[in-house]
């Protein structure tokens, strides 16, 4: 299911900046069980909500869906 | 505006198939005035309509967000 692989995937991405969660989400202005909840594969994220995501990580929405 | 943005993008790839709006959204089970209303860049959109939408055009994902 897509939700869940963009959850892994972000996951992934997340951790290889070596920061939390909770950090990642405030950083974006995310609520952080919201957050929590799209890494989980919970939600059916938002396109606006993607681009926060792949901005905070840096890098581009091309870039963050690669090998989806 | 990534909504704009990604109207714009999937516009191309459905003209470079040749297909209308309607016949297109009909191909992906999708309500043909909502589907407009994505490509005119007026929805947010959510993951699960966007693989739909990428399937349809018979790409991945990171295909369809090439330069996004």
């Amino acid at each position: 299911m897509i939700t869940k692989e963009f959850g892994q995937r972000i996951k992934i991405l997340r951790n290889g900046l070596g920061i939390s969660q909770e950090k990642f989400a405030l950083s974006i202005d995310m609520d952080r069980t919201y957050y929590a909840s799209v890494e989980s594969g919970k939600r059916n994220i938002s396109i606006k909500n993607i681009e926060k995501i792949a901005n905070g990580l840096g890098i581009t929405l091309e870039e963050l869906f690669k090998g989806l």
